[in-house]
């Protein structure tokens, strides 16, 4: 490898800080695993995670360590590279120090992929009553209000509130809100179905809830179509061109319509990480560094922004969407970048190679989408069941949730249906506000 | 059935009430399943947790969803009995009714089933600095402690403080201090060996405290010896004759000698729930409901305490231990007592059955003991493996709990290394503080 250390002082190898372990900074620090650099990945957690299949955890079909890895694990063999738990609160550019709760690390070249956290558009309150799926905390809280739901409903005598329990809103068509509305439908219409005395689960209603006038929209619209069919098969009420205008402890409004709920789930927006405001740089609406070709930070070319967070026009003029592809091309391409660097050279800006997009619904039904090729039911929904076990990191998780999606499939049941966490009564709302405050919008992995 | 009918108004079946769904409360209503009873069972979580793996989960080899089970589905076939998420706070014996946060329960007989909650002898202060382990949410608090002293002895540029944080030490030289002991040493010296770049792992110091002059009192002293030895090649440090006088934040007192440590383990001793409060009986020194032979409360033949909260005698004079055979057979017992007595007819006395006893320390290390019969080392290990896998709640548990054991035994590693839950950080131990103030002394599974 000596002949890209050109230029090198062979005293102080460079230093490079990767600032998040998710998609992004684990395929940065992946790629640099023979490149002759001082890494440190700094992250808030100890873990990398799945964030495709959080829903399954907040459903329980999923224990949390079936998605997540210890990043100190998954890197152990990497002697270049050493891993530091920490929240990181700041840059100092000048200096060229990250600045965490409790020091500063130095950096020559720095990789910000510090993702996304979901957004409420100028409606922060609304985070009390309809949290969102972006952490594992975040996922075993819905998973606590979903089934205490039921087991609330079982002993309400009132019918009315029986009937306001046993309704379930989701807001946003995403990927996310479509995994999460098929995936509730699934646990109250089979999973639950027998377990309870009073009430039947299978009267239970999920109500999905989008402002466009299709679910998927990333997706063609034929496919938005079959997904749509997909969810009123499972028994979820499709509600589309409907923006939500308020949320409370009772319910969702919808302009003029009001549905009684004691369960939101927020599957409608994000907010990048505050990056760009360590920075100093020029951000989009949505809080994303505005980023060169090469990815790098303009006036910065020693910081580069990925992910998530940073705002990336295509070929076509559109913003490169927030999923995992994107923040892995980018961190290969960034730890490709800063080999070349070392050795004089440069490379072409960063360009994304779409490989098609999925998502599922439920059992057996999904959407595919490869260039001109689209598949739905059956079809799709092995690939995607393939393709998400083959990505999850580490063969043991790949495993383990090979085995609970085989069990899930040949009984209906769900192996993860705990009630856990503090306070599992009426008072737990505010419990959940306090943990989003804590999360703000922050950074979502450093 | 109905030959034991006899005397029962076919109008109302007689109801029972069932307060715990722990091994007591769960096993009276399974040998209920078939009886003329309206069966009502109250926990407090929605599981059954299966307490002896708990310390798994704390030193993250197993997830919390391998070692418990909704209660609502392990009893979904039998359609005399009806589950209840509540909390009971008390007992009206007058009306016949058990009281919970939100509602009265009425019942004909009552079977209490509450367990026990780790105690601290007159010294509730040192709750905050060394938890104990007997709910789930103990279990994600401990290992999150744990995990979080190698993170942050990882980063500590303080050679005393990193010394402190690398050291461990479990109070109490029972089963679960045994199997917490010898749990950590594996952790550290096998998981996360090469996980780490500025300390060894291998260098901690995990230190088990007895008062007595050997751990495993209950088993033969040829076994104590047999575990000691077993620990100490772990890599253990085993303090006999140890009587702990402080824990603090900064270590543990021990008489004249102060270990500087970050994390302590209580595995000391236990409390019964406070049911003997609400009945106003009679209770021991561990607050255990004196019972006649038949579990009856004196005074009131319809109320039965079992398991952890009762306090029963065998022949030779010594009380029953906290185990889960003696609340299983105590639940199977009662069940035949009330469907004796519908039937006019009584049964004699409650009489233990003892199988053996099984304490395990780690790979491939255990001691067995039945009757005469006393085995160490890989043969008892293997035996402790068979039986607990057998008696998990579930097959599909078995079925995971099994593979992960398999997959660690072959691998050193462990599947369940996250760090989750609110603020990981210093200011964290205030939390468990609320918490452990929440859980206080009261009922385990109520």
């Amino acid at each position: 490898m000596s002949d890209v250390r050109d230029g090198v002082d062979a005293a102080r190898k460079p230093r490079v800080v990767i600032v998040g372990g998710g998609f992004g900074g684990l395929s940065a620090a992946k790629a640099l695993a023979k490149a002759p650099f001082d890494i440190t990945l700094i992250d808030r957690t100890n873990h990398h995670l799945f964030q495709p299949l959080l829903y399954q955890v907040a459903t329980a079909g999923l224990s949390p360590a079936d998605i997540a890895a210890p990043i100190r694990h998954v890197l152990n063999d990497q002697r270049n590279l050493k891993v530091m738990l920490g929240e990181v609160s700041g840059v100092d550019l000048a200096r060229k120090e990250v600045i965490t709760d409790d020091r500063r690390v130095a950096y020559d070249h720095m990789v910000i992929a510090t993702g996304a956290r979901h957004a409420y558009f100028g409606h922060d309150d609304w985070a009390a009553v309809a949290p969102g799926l972006k952490t594992l905390d975040d996922a075993t809280a819905v998973r606590r209000r979903i089934l205490l739901a039921f087991e609330r409903a079982e002993t309400e005598a009132d019918a009315d509130e029986r009937a306001r329990l046993l309704t379930f809103v989701v807001i946003g068509g995403g990927p996310t809100g479509v995994e999460m509305a098929g995936a509730i439908a699934e646990l109250a219409k089979r999973a639950l179905a027998s377990d309870f005395r009073s009430i039947d689960p299978r009267s239970a209603r999920i109500i999905l809830v989008e402002a466009a006038d299709r679910v998927l929209t990333p997706f063609d619209e034929t496919l938005s179509a079959a997904a749509r069919r997909s969810l009123e098969q499972l028994g979820v009420e499709v509600r589309l061109g409907s923006a939500v205008t308020d949320c409370s402890d009772d319910g969702v409004r919808l302009g003029g319509t009001f549905i009684p709920t004691r369960t939101i789930i927020w599957a409608a927006g994000v907010m990048a990480s505050p990056a760009g405001r360590w920075l100093g740089a020029e951000t989009d609406r949505a809080g994303r560094v505005r980023v060169r070709g090469d990815l790098s930070v303009p006036g910065h070319p020693e910081v580069f922004v990925i992910g998530d967070t940073a705002a990336v026009i295509d070929e076509d003029g559109a913003p490169l969407p927030g999923v995992a592809p994107v923040a892995k091309q980018q961190g290969q391409y960034v730890a490709q970048a800063l080999i070349a660097r070392q050795g004089g050279r440069t490379v072409p800006a960063f360009r994304y190679r779409d490989y098609g997009s999925l998502a599922t619904i439920g059992r057996s039904r999904a959407v595919a989408q490869f260039g001109k090729l689209k598949v739905s039911g059956l079809p799709a929904w092995l690939l995607w069941t393939v393709a998400h076990i083959y990505y999850l990191i580490g063969f043991r998780n790949r495993f383990v949730v090979a085995l609970n999606w085989a069990w899930s499939y040949l009984t209906f049941e769900r192996g993860s249906r705990l009630i856990t966490g503090p306070a599992p009564r009426p008072g737990e709302q505010r419990q959940d506000q306090h943990q989003d405050q804590r999360h703000g919008l922050q950074s979502k992995a450093s």
